[in-house]
């Protein structure tokens, strides 16, 4: 397991408010979109032009989870790769008293007996289409609300035209790049019956823990594989990857295929600074805390230790990339080149009246928003985004009181979440049968109710009214054993009864919801208007006149859409030693310790004697990946899969502000990994088999 | 309780390292020494002059409590006052299965009554004597590993000739002021016979816990009366304040005489850039992850949570501290003066060959000390700081450890903390009855290990050295487990036994402590030669060369020696509010919510009906102080005491790096408080009438 998966603990309107244009793209740099790929780029460095039928099978072969990764198809019948760590909320799920499948492994001896995952949806990209002109018509001369009205409401009919009488078949999403230089419509096929069908214990899926976590050497065999199901049975799908049974060469050309989360490459220098001086110590501060508590619930018991288990590496993967980016948001070079780059620019459009007119002065308006925002912040982050209410429970509650409200109104009015395409996730998500632990949730919402006194103020009125007289610990314990919402019936019954149930509910968790949606409402209207629309305007504004100035396209900042970068295998030069791109077995055996998180499974001890020793296991490449390309497959130039993406290299952290080519690494199981631990450890020749033919 | 005690967490060294020079102190402005009053300014703004009589008595009645506290004697008979939550180590200490004096309160019924402090020491100022000369001398030309030396020794020698033959009397300290632009020697009377007095209850000690601490309005009493004694017998003290029965009025001039830990008003803008992006990150990162484990640990059980408290509270006041520092750190206007003042200093010296040669380049070489800093930041916070290795048993086999190495020196060759004038301290220390508990050292050892190998990752030789091939929690509970550390006997025996005692120990916490030491005393080796020295020697020749150009002298930034503050109570200004300088008794009731942390303690509760609810409780002033104050009394022009400081404000966190009249307000209980709490709560006539007395 790894941290390629794009965060989800922190509202992302938070943390990557501006996505920008990058105007010249060096080396191996870039997260492009599929219908705008770098072919000079390619030719020059690699002597290779993708064909029209390369790049409409790694485009189909390509899927999404809607949680946060990426995945590909790797058989006809429908078999999906991605990485373990992306599949461990469902093998969670999936395990009772007698199995912990999280921990031990999965394997289906056939496909009738591949188990369903009670939460998982994959997307996979059927069309993009270009809606800019339709997009920027609808927001013409709009501020602040009216601005936040027009986009919801245009987005609300785009989507909706493109997903017709079938949303449960169809996800169609209108994202914004370049800053709303371009609007595309994303349109997916969705696919909610999808099961489990291999993945290996926990020990050998994320060797080496939290310690090794985007470290490299590295020995981790993080992957999973999934089916997507049609009608109760395999899907057929168009398009796969085969499978290399070889593995990449050092040196080789190689893509990846996924779904990057967000970058902020070309945010304005304001933003990073908000980062810096805000957004980051109190993201570090916070998950510090709640992985500390975290850290010491997971002692107390077995029970324990496996329940928090998964979230826990969700907040440590987190922290270390918050972390990775306190020296960044500090380092002059960064800082003074875009110091230098936005003076220009302004020089440039103030150089001209018609500049003037045209471009205004988006860098004061972009001051403005984030005034609001540095105001909203702490109460935005506790309340709307549910960091002062933690826990599954209040999540659910939150879900359908909101949900109840917005469905009354028409669809263009409401927010982006609760457009009718979207409802059928949210359904679904209300009807997981996963489990909801007692003592976490007690654990967790005390902790945050805590959190929310002391970050807010035991005087704000919002407090007040959360807590009342009651201590935090006596509320949370309250609240989870007066809720009803664990179960899934209760919760669809909700869902389903609207405002009124919701109204009428005494259930404490929906009472609590109640409560405080005015407060979060409020604040979200305040972050929309008045922070994300103006700031969304005046980063368009740079990015247009940096078009105007310098003619140059690239590659927008990432958007958790599909992505394809280029690169090639190679280690690289760490403070004067070389590091070599590849692992092997034998290296497993050799920092194996025995004690968590360097312990070998069983199957692993077993298979000591039999199992080729020199197969390669890990390998880094320079290709440009961020958090959400988890899972991505790594292809070769001939279209196949020859690995698997799970993490990056310590340097990568940068990769948030700036790709640097020299240290820069994509981390990736080799093909020949799976295969080899496929056929020796875990003695599933027939997983390994349809990986070679391609069909069951 | 609340948070003026000096940071114990995290060594001094990496945390202040660079005291310096206010060339102008503004209004209410200072922390002056008793020697260097700045009367002009006190008689232009309150007509008040002291006289030579109200200085003496102020100086010697004031104290200092050797684990970071100011206090005062207040009664001829060795009556301390202090804050609750500088005893609370001892009341937690004097606990046992049938009384929580910590949680319940203490009250000795008369002086035989009175039960010792296990670990507590008081330190009066008897002298305060200038050896800038001497000093000068003997560090004249040195540099780095020489520059070290030279100090260490003639500290050394100072020390003993001050101390001479009675080192359990006198204590000796050779400070280091305005960067060595003055050096200085204390000598102090040492009591190591404290006794308790009488505390009230935890929950009107700090009521309002962590949300309201450094807020304002307030409802605590924190304070604490301990007694020193000589040859069994309460000690006839030279000087004491009398007591104010009434209080300060509204406007009133005060003063405080405390020991302020440290400031940073006049560092190099370098070094408040390390803070920002090093120091204070790294600190809160590790601190909370540390609060959340231990506020997780407290919540398993009634003894969990007694035990851990007084440990939490010393963390989150940390933590409200440097979360205090992320906003002051990133305020451009602290920054762009810091940045001018440097900029004109520099001009100034490169203007002139003659005050080139004599300055050289100050700003380069404190460059290149943090660069080393950065370098060896987390190595050395971890293993020499011992935040990778934490508890009272390592602490206690780490001391063992150097100390048996340290005494086998000549005197001069040894760090300052083991001088020989030092010794009877660190012997009173080891010999302490203090309890250890088992499981909280578990816990916190087991946590730290695990920060060891994350923070410096699992390839470094210190953490392979530390772990070998064992999971932290495994090692923890086999140390903890196998250590005989937790007997005082076992200590001193080991103590006395000196190094032939330390290489024949089996203990496993001593073979730890052994085991690393070479690598933590390599660190702070570095760390005091290529960072202390040249650091020092910069900022040394910025303030003489500040010195020399503007002929001003003020107040050296703070060092935990006595200073003297002046001000007058008032209240502020909070964007557009007014906040009135005092509270009443009536305020804590109407506060009260019958829940943890503002739950009434039963003795307030039945005090309800016959206590003066119009008592003045707490009131703020414009004193000028810092963690380290906590403890101090608040003086009125004729001596007297009229409060107790025990906490500033949220504004008072920017007090590090500046001082701002207009909101910054140190926080203190009211003499006439502490007399109707005695009286009609309490029910302690007795030390009532002590107190209004002066003697028993």
């Amino acid at each position: 397991m790894a941290k390629f998966l794009r965060h989800a603990l922190v509202p992302m309107a938070l943390l990557a408010c501006a996505p920008a244009i990058v105007p010249y793209a060096h080396a191996d740099e870039g997260m492009w979109t599929m219908d705008n790929l770098p072919v000079k780029q390619m030719q020059d460095r690699y002597h290779f032009t993708p064909s029209k039928e390369w790049i409409d099978r790694v485009t189909k072969a390509s899927a999404r989870l809607a949680l946060g990764c990426s995945a590909s198809f790797v058989s006809a019948d429908g078999l999906v790769m991605t990485n373990h760590h992306c599949a461990n909320e469902c093998l969670q799920q999936l395990s009772d008293k007698t199995h912990n499948y999280f921990q031990d492994g999965y394997s289906a001896k056939n496909p009738a007996a591949e188990q369903r995952c009670p939460a998982m949806e994959l997307n996979q990209l059927d069309s993009i289409t270009d809606v800019t002109d339709r997009m920027q018509a609808a927001l013409k001369g709009k501020e602040g609300e009216a601005y936040t009205k027009a986009r919801q409401a245009e987005e609300s009919a785009i989507e909706k035209e493109c997903a017709g009488a079938d949303a449960k078949t169809w996800r169609c999403d209108v994202i914004s790049l370049y800053h709303g230089g371009r609007t595309a419509l994303y349109r997916y096929r969705r696919y909610q019956d999808v099961r489990m069908v291999m993945a290996p214990d926990q020990n050998t899926a994320f060797f080496g823990g939290d310690p090794d976590n985007f470290n490299f050497p590295r020995y981790d065999l993080d992957m999973a594989f999934l089916r997507v199901y049609e009608n109760g049975k395999p899907a057929k799908v168009a398009a796969y990857l085969p499978f290399d049974a070889e593995g990449p060469k050092d040196g080789e050309l190689v893509f990846t295929s996924g779904n990057p989360g967000s970058t902020e490459r070309e945010v304005p220098l304001a933003d990073l600074e908000f980062s810096r001086n805000v957004t980051v110590p109190f993201v570090i501060d916070n998950y510090s805390a709640l992985d500390g508590a975290l850290w010491q619930y997971s002692r107390e018991s077995v029970a324990h230790h496996q329940e928090a288990q998964e979230r826990i590496f969700g907040i440590e993967n987190s922290l270390k990339v918050y972390r990775g980016r306190v020296p960044v948001l500090a380092d002059p070079k960064l800082l003074d080149a875009k110091a230098k780059s936005e003076a220009s620019l302004r020089d440039w459009i103030n150089a001209d009246e018609g500049r003037k007119k045209t471009y205004g002065d988006p860098w004061a308006k972009n001051a403005q928003a984030l005034a609001v925002k540095q105001q909203i912040f702490k109460p935005y982050i506790m309340l709307e985004g549910s960091f002062g209410l933690q826990g599954d429970l209040f999540s659910y509650a939150k879900l359908l009181v909101r949900g109840a409200y917005e469905r009354q109104k028409p669809d263009a009015e409401r927010l982006t979440a609760f457009h009718d395409g979207r409802l059928p996730a949210l359904e679904a998500e209300l009807g997981s049968i996963a489990p909801v632990y007692p003592d976490l949730e007690k654990t967790e919402l005390a902790f945050s109710l805590t959190k929310l006194r002391q970050v807010l103020g035991a005087d704000d009125e919002s407090v007040k009214q959360v807590l009342g007289k009651a201590a935090p610990d006596d509320l949370a314990v309250s609240l989870v054993n007066g809720s009803k919402l664990a179960d899934p019936k209760v919760r669809l019954a909700l869902w389903k009864g609207g405002a009124k149930a919701i109204e009428a509910s005494q259930d404490p968790m929906i009472v609590l919801a109640r409560k405080i949606e005015p407060q979060a409402r409020a604040l979200r209207k305040r972050m929309d208007d008045e922070v994300a629309a103006p700031s969304r305007q005046a980063t368009e504004a740079m990015a247009k006149a940096r078009f105007a100035r310098d003619g140059v396209s690239s590659y927008p900042d990432a958007t958790f859409t599909q992505r394809l970068s280029f690169g090639q295998v190679k280690g690289w030069d760490e403070n004067g030693k070389q590091v070599a791109p590849f692992t092997t077995f034998a290296g497993l055996y050799d920092r194996a310790t025995g004690s968590d998180p360097f312990k070998l499974s069983k199957p692993w001890l077993d298979a000591k004697g039999r199992v080729n020793l020199n197969t390669p296991f890990d390998f880094v490449s320079t290709n440009d990946i961020i958090g959400g390309n988890s899972g991505s497959p790594v292809i070769d130039a001939q279209g196949h899969a020859v690995g698997l993406i799970f993490d990056g290299n310590i340097h990568s952290l940068g990769g948030d502000f700036y790709y640097d080519e020299s240290t820069n690494r994509a981390v990736a199981v080799d093909s020949a990994a799976i295969l080899e631990s496929l056929k020796s450890v875990y003695k599933n020749q027939a997983l390994a088999d349809e990986l070679v033919k391609g069909h069951l």
